[in-house]
């Protein structure tokens, strides 16, 4: 029988698990530090629910599950793409419960049928912030999901990480002053593909829609409007726009840019007009995150503004703005490149009882440790002595012998398994304290 | 559109989450401080490997997934319904890469499309551990596994926990020695539903299967026997039975019995013939763990010993031990017998700008308690004064409200919003660093 996990499922080894975890821990840790309020909701939902506002791929590569005997009453299910979708209906279900604006933070997998292809992953983590408003949302808020994401991927990417921000009503309103606003779908396609392709195919994508030399121009000079807050500024008021959609979301970029700054004091924060999120939902603040110098791994987060969360399933009126950190992909490419943090080790040891009577003070022993929220281990197996040697050096980082002498003197030795370093046990304990203090 | 999840699916608010969150990572930890590595399966797998063994409600209960196009050409697929299936399938897959005895813990969802009832849940959390040998695995693991789920639930029960312990090769003798070996599934289910029913309904379940005097008077001596270890094991020798599986029951019994003795030296820890575990796949030690004061909600966390757990897809012999503690029921019962923690909620503080003259200073001060590990949220709303510390009473624990005058002197005061408690924030601030050094 064939034991391999299903194409595109991601299962690792105990050792990369415990840095997955430890990455995901540390990100959750930013995302409540911050004030978001962890919410978990059901992998299974109402598919009339997940595709209410669905199109094209996403109903393609939806997962339906097959009502059983016992559940046959229910409703049409599938399992959620993403976190957003879920939290529409949450908070449209339980809107008199929260409080607004709602700090929200989901974490967990979600599910997309999508072709295998490598580093691309059918069921996959995504962790969340959005903010709900009830009827409106101050724009510090967009400043305050991202920078949370920002400050979240910044624990632990070692590699600089480049913040990238638009807004969406800035294209929209050069469009409607080009009086290209009839297919502005198309040119925030183009736009947002720009990166993936050459100039001249750009070029050519602009020309197969028939605009003039002035246009394409225009067009042309706005892509390439990119950099440090000010400048962006400068060279998108010298473009001289009057649209008042082109205006506003200026104004709410330079809104955004300055609070990041100041959320972010280390952060690489730009704005740049590349940055358009294709044919998703947003409505204003745009943003995507990228490691310049593994740029080829693409957006590592994204996100932006939508005006109104839930209209499909409530009359209220819920703006929210929100960024994700896709992390099994993360995962994936900050190990292939050799971008995982080394030390993430936790302190494991491993208890050697020479023989039988050894172990009640080996129990505790490791009951001690415990307390002391070091991982301990008893080993029980009826191997000699150099075969328990060779089990702990598989499991764990320090291991400790326990013989007739270490029960009567009460004075065992530790080893460091990764230097061969030898040192007594309380000296050792003592130390531990010392760094929990420290915390 | 209805907004409501669907029947059977866990859906808390934000404070409800927080405690189950904390109750998780309470387990999570001390399964990891007793050595355990963790891994996560895929939630999605082969619908081959997930029903080569299973039968009856598994086969019905089972929620199969629908390919997409994209995913046309894979293998037929379905969720999972626990977590000891894919850790076969993980076992065999990985054997050459993992070190045996393999202590693993898996913390995830599973799903069971069953009928909706009160309290029944078909997407739920399970907590395991399992301790997997290769060709041979010492009986000490089985208490290593029972000791390690029985500490994890005592550190956030607070009422009484009682682990009844027994071993199928008791049960299973002694039907031998009896003649009744042939009929033994349907004694084990008897037993295994005694306490559910009057003694009346299992007299007459017992004489159904047309049982001598002697033999019926033996299993009802037999289903009384519990109690302390010295007592369950006079009493089980009492009954004289020379078959050898039997005995060989009664002697790991012992064992393991004495060795979670040690492990959990404050536990309520009991031998049980009550304890059988129906028609589950173990073969030696079976356990449950009930609240004798809400024995009402059945048991907590059950488990035991199977001979090989992956006989269908791989020819070595893997025995394992495991437990698995079933968290969103338990969650379920102890929140409507108000039996969940109350000291969980963290501090959470609400920092307030009077006006959008003190923003920065609240960023400062904001990222000030977060290096300090306290979550600080800065309210952005434009609304009044009132209204912003009526927000903060629903979403924090404590607010900090800066004016003019606290930028000025730097002297902010912050207001325990349970007390009604003013302090001056550094003072706040001290009594936290100092809680930390104490963890």
């Amino acid at each position: 029988m064939n034991t391999a996990p299903i194409s595109g499922m991601q299962e690792l080894l105990p050792s990369d698990q415990a840095k997955f975890n430890q990455i995901k821990a540390q990100i959750a840790d930013q995302f409540s530090l911050h004030g978001f309020h962890n919410i978990e909701t059901p992998i299974i939902d109402r598919t009339e629910i997940l595709l209410a506002k669905a199109g094209g791929d996403t109903e393609k590569q939806i997962y339906k599950v097959v009502k059983t005997a016992e559940t046959a009453d229910d409703a049409d299910q599938a399992l959620r793409f993403d976190h957003t979708v879920p939290l529409a209906r949450y908070v449209a279900e339980h809107e008199n419960e929260l409080a607004f604006p709602f700090k929200v933070s989901q974490i967990g997998r979600n599910f997309r049928g999508e072709r295998a292809q490598k580093g691309r992953f059918r069921e996959f983590y995504q962790l969340d912030v959005d903010v709900i408003g009830r009827n409106q949302l101050p724009l510090a808020y967009d400043a305050d999901a991202i920078a949370t994401t920002y400050l979240a991927l910044s624990a632990f990417i070692k590699t600089d990480i480049c913040l990238r921000v638009s807004n969406r009503k800035i294209l929209k309103g050069l469009l409607e002053e080009l009086n290209l606003d009839k297919i502005s779908d198309q040119i925030f396609s183009i736009i947002d593909h720009a990166e993936k392709v050459s100039d001249q195919t750009t070029q050519a994508s602009l020309q197969e829609l028939e605009l003039n030399d002035t246009q394409i121009q225009t067009l042309t000079d706005f892509m390439q409007i990119r950099g440090e807050t000010d400048s962006v500024l400068t060279k998108l008021k010298a473009l001289e726009i009057e649209n008042s959609t082109f205006k506003a979301g200026v104004s709410e970029l330079a809104e955004v840019l300055q609070l990041l700054l100041k959320l972010c004091p280390n952060g690489q924060i730009t704005g740049d007009m590349l940055i358009v999120r294709g044919l998703d939902y947003y409505t204003g603040t745009v943003f995507e995150t990228f490691l310049p110098e593994y740029r080829q791994i693409g957006s590592v987060c994204s996100g932006g503004r939508y005006d109104n969360l839930a209209s499909n399933y409530t009359d209220q009126k819920l703006p929210g703005v929100g960024g994700s950190i896709g992390l099994t992909r993360l995962f994936y490419v900050l190990r292939s490149n050799q971008l995982l943090p080394q030390d993430l080790a936790k302190t494991y040891v491993a208890i050697i009882p020479v023989s039988d009577k050894e172990v009640d003070y080996c129990l505790e022993l490791a009951e001690e440790l415990r307390q002391k929220q070091i991982i301990a281990d008893t080993v029980f197996t009826d191997k000699k002595l150099g075969d328990k040697l060779k089990y702990a050096a598989k499991t764990a980082t320090h291991a400790i012998i326990i013989g007739e002498n270490e029960v009567k003197s009460e004075k065992p030795m530790i080893k460091d398994l990764n230097t061969g370093n030898i040192n007594p046990l309380d000296e050792f304990i003592a130390a531990s304290d010392q760094h929990l203090g420290n915390i």
